[in-house]
């Protein structure tokens, strides 16, 4: 095995590859990245068993030069330590002898151990199978802004994930952990016809989401419990959990009595103030007062102190009477997750489901369940 | 107590006072910091037994007004993160009843659960006794050039800390941990009389230089087995170390073999990449070969591989034959500690102390011992 190839290319390729290896793992081969040498190209992989990446790179891309085939199991952390510390341009990486290989520059050459790749498993990347076409800027958002309602440990396992499906030509993203829903709508330009629905695991779509830093669309394929992301030269596969996710479009309410109209940035903040911060909890109780032209918003928290600010920067339609509570974290995620710059507080009363949304990106819905009053 | 201040200044004294607590501390009234309003200014003070700062602010400097005196123990951490929640540009602090404060807004109040201050300790800050003035910036310099050779946890505890000592008109800031030497010479402009000594544990190092970020001179008074620096409106004191620091101008060698001058940036790259990043130790063994016009520098070790480069970009007097073998880490510690361009490496022979110096900046010194060769 030999070859040469740019240095920094070859930093951010295997870095990619490195993020998603769970070095507690039992097997010592998995922490390890493949780098498979063909006539044509060069492959680097790697897998924790749930997620695997693949990137490819092909002749005459970023320097690549192949002398000679063959493969190698890398330690990647010690290898991207050693690749940042060179001056190199490019550099060439050839098999010495068995679980020897040379990492070498100009002037400066490493002699490293690596691990045995005998036995690194064969992954397959799914290509086949129900697939949609995507932007990849607007499906990292959608992950981003629907993530926020799982609970990565959830009981029932088909909530511990993001579930994606297609109806015609609309592809949602929703997240729930059974007190708040997130949904995303995509529209496609074209009409799906095949089944396509999949539960991706919590950590899984934290590992896509870093992937999905790259210009262009994104490819999702589905097949035998895999998806499957395609994105310029790079696969990112994960398991799928199993079961049946629920129809959460039942809970979205469609009446209401009071819709709050204000500017994003000035409710998050003053939630923010409520959200009193303290050891023991993540989030506050918080009390919102609508009583004609005011909002008031109180919070307390035992050991620390109470809070109470009067808001008068807003718009209202229907009802200006409400009494309501909620748990601040998941108010406060449900606004930040817009980007917009106003924001609508739907209310129907103390004890059903608060919707935000905003005019300006139809595309978002947060639903939240009010708490009870103590 | 009943004062008005500037938010954002009152984020910062506090933030200032809080980085030295210690909140595994056994007595809780030590993780609060004490706020002591007298009729023409406000203190505010922390400590963690080592290390103890004070911070005044006078009435009219930014925005101080005082309607009533009284003190209040806050905690600070809640403190911090609800001021830096507010909008306000001036906030109100008063005491509703014992015990519990109100920091209040223009339109939203917190009522917040403080310590208990009556047991808060009377902390003297030392101005009297032999003091020098220096400027704060190289002051701040000199304590992170030398603070590299200072093992916090060495056995004998006059060496768990800096060094300083006046003589006439020379300032020195000295550490060793008996297998290296930084010291720095700062020239004072005027001659000291009274004998100055003393021994500042590594922490307290480290805390005053974060308190040292701001302009103007710091005067540095020794005290009662206390160290009293004082800059601006900040007094930060540390305890000092017993014991008799050892004269290490006895291990300054001064007749070299050979020189080598280089440029430092060069240097600490090839010497980064002969430090082969490891699991189990944080430093490599490196052999420095000298052979007529050229470098080579090796090392191994054994679980992950082996380097060797060889260099050519440095100019050289005296003899051109050398082989050493230094500590990776010691060695581009003490490079890095430079701001020059230009470095110099002085050899006798292979066990013999190295002296890292530059002709740009003569007040620096950094020794090392080689290492046996195995």
């Amino acid at each position: 095995m030999y070859f040469k190839i740019n240095r920094n290319f070859f930093i951010e390729e295997i870095n990619k590859c490195s993020r998603i290896i769970d070095y507690k793992i039992l097997s010592p081969i998995l922490t390890g990245v493949f780098i498979e040498v063909t006539t044509d190209k060069i492959s680097l992989i790697s897998t924790n068993t749930v997620v695997s990446i693949k990137s490819e790179v092909f002749l005459g891309e970023h320097d690549l030069v192949i002398s000679e085939t063959g493969s190698v199991l890398i330690k990647a952390k010690y290898f991207l330590e050693i690749l940042r510390r060179m001056d190199d341009e490019i550099i060439s990486v050839s098999k010495v002898e068995d679980n020897v290989v040379s990492l070498a520059g100009d002037k400066s050459e490493f002699v490293l151990n690596v691990l045995d790749d005998v036995e690194y498993p064969i992954i397959a990347f799914r290509e086949k199978g129900s697939s949609i076409m995507v932007d990849t800027q607007e499906l990292k958002k959608s992950l981003n802004q629907t993530i926020i309602s799982v609970n990565e440990y959830n009981q029932k396992i088909v909530l511990s994930g993001l579930n994606f499906s297609v109806e015609n030509e609309t592809f949602y993203v929703t997240g729930t952990d059974g007190y708040r829903v997130s949904r995303k709508k995509i529209f496609l330009p074209y009409s799906v016809e095949e089944k396509f629905e999949a539960n991706i695991p919590y950590k899984s779509v934290l590992e896509i989401t870093k992937i999905l830093s790259e210009k262009n669309e994104t490819k999702i394929n589905i097949q035998d419990n895999f998806i499957c992301f395609k994105v310029n030269n790079t696969f990112i596969q994960s398991t799928l959990l199993e079961g049946q996710f629920p129809n959460v479009s039942m809970v979205f309410p469609t009446d209401f009595n009071t819709t709050i109209y204000t500017e994003n940035r000035k409710i998050v903040k003053l939630i923010s103030r409520a959200d009193i911060p303290s050891e023991e909890t993540t989030s506050t109780v918080v009390n919102l007062i609508l009583n004609g032209e005011s909002i008031f918003v109180k919070s307390n928290i035992q050991q620390i102190g109470s809070f109470e600010e009067e808001f008068k920067d807003f718009e209202i339609r229907g009802l200006d009477e409400q009494n309501i509570y909620f748990n601040s974290k998941f108010i406060l995620e449900s606004l930040k997750s817009f980007e917009t710059k106003t924001i609508e507080i739907n209310l129907i009363d103390a004890k059903k489901p608060i919707v935000i949304s905003s005019n300006e990106d139809q595309s978002l819905s947060q639903i939240i369940l009010p708490m009870f009053s103590n």
